[in-house]
């Protein structure tokens, strides 16, 4: 498994900042479950936040509501088929951990699963809002923990230093868009 | 000027979805804005909604709280420089599209401009939710037209024929990723 460096926490909104595809993780009371979502961005900076739309049918939404918690891992370009699989079955019939290989591992901040061969994880913490979460989906928390592997993101800066490693943005129908190289603009 | 062509408002998610950033336009009784805006995303399918984060500090916001409404415009990589310089200052202080450069075209369903060079333009109404803008900078606001170039978007598609048209992604410090190759995964 790649290393996993701590990312310092006002740092973490550059993880989400060009808008990869997210593979959201939760568990409770011994059941866990991972779904994928494209609809997630920051919200603030210090105390960082997110926003993520988390329909209100998946089982993944029931551990969110259970535990108060969740894991956004970023995905990398390796993973494509496996983001695929699971966002198109309900962890209600199927253990996706086990039916599509993926493996996961423990960080004390968070009950939620950190998933394998991800690339970039934010540990959330819900802050409850009724409204938010039954008229829109949309849930929000703030970010107490945040990795990254140091091969794709150090220092605050993204880069990839193979395809594999690139992120992952969604489309549609099961294609993906991987992300692209970057540049400075500004004379810089 | 490019062509503009409508997207259907069920497809309008797409524009978004693979998290570009946006140029944000407002107007209000004869005075009109532009900033940029990375923190954004889709909402909803149908009626389509967006969220987007727009600080409380910015004339942009005034202008939407005025008007109840605004344009996710969505540039291109043609237009970094722009992208960068207009995110860089406040309409409050500077005429935005005088001093750079920028053109713009009404669209009847809003009052908001839509940005010249850009590849893809959604006007927003904003649905009114007091505590969200009060206390996360947060919009929510329903789809209510959307256009894009058919060089770059058309049948639910994009497609980036060069690279001068294809998306940004802002990571920070006036650095953008440019959006890559497109994908299909799941065996298709």
């Amino acid at each position: 498994m790649a290393e996993r460096q701590a990312v310092e926490l006002e740092k973490s909104y550059l993880l989400l900042n060009h808008g990869p595809v997210t593979l959201v993780s939760a568990a409770h009371d011994g059941r866990r479950n991972v779904m994928a979502a494209a609809w997630v961005m920051p919200l603030d900076f210090s105390p960082p936040k997110v926003a993520v739309v988390i329909d209100g049918r998946t089982f993944t939404r029931a551990l969110i509501e259970a535990s108060g918690a969740f894991v956004l891992n970023i995905p990398c370009r390796a993973m494509a088929e496996q983001v695929l699989a699971v966002g198109s079955c309900s962890g209600r019939e199927v253990d996706k951990f086990a039916a599509f290989a993926l493996g996961a591992s423990a960080e004390a901040v968070t009950p939620a699963p950190l998933i394998d061969g991800c690339i970039a994880w934010l540990a959330c913490k819900v802050i409850p809002e009724a409204h938010n979460q039954q008229r829109y989906d949309l849930f929000i928390a703030e970010v107490v923990g945040a990795w990254a592997d140091p091969r794709v993101f150090a220092a605050g800066r993204w880069r990839f230093p193979s395809d594999d490693l690139r992120t992952l943005h969604y489309l549609a129908g099961g294609n993906f868009l991987v992300s692209g190289d970057a540049f400075a603009a500004g004379g810089q």
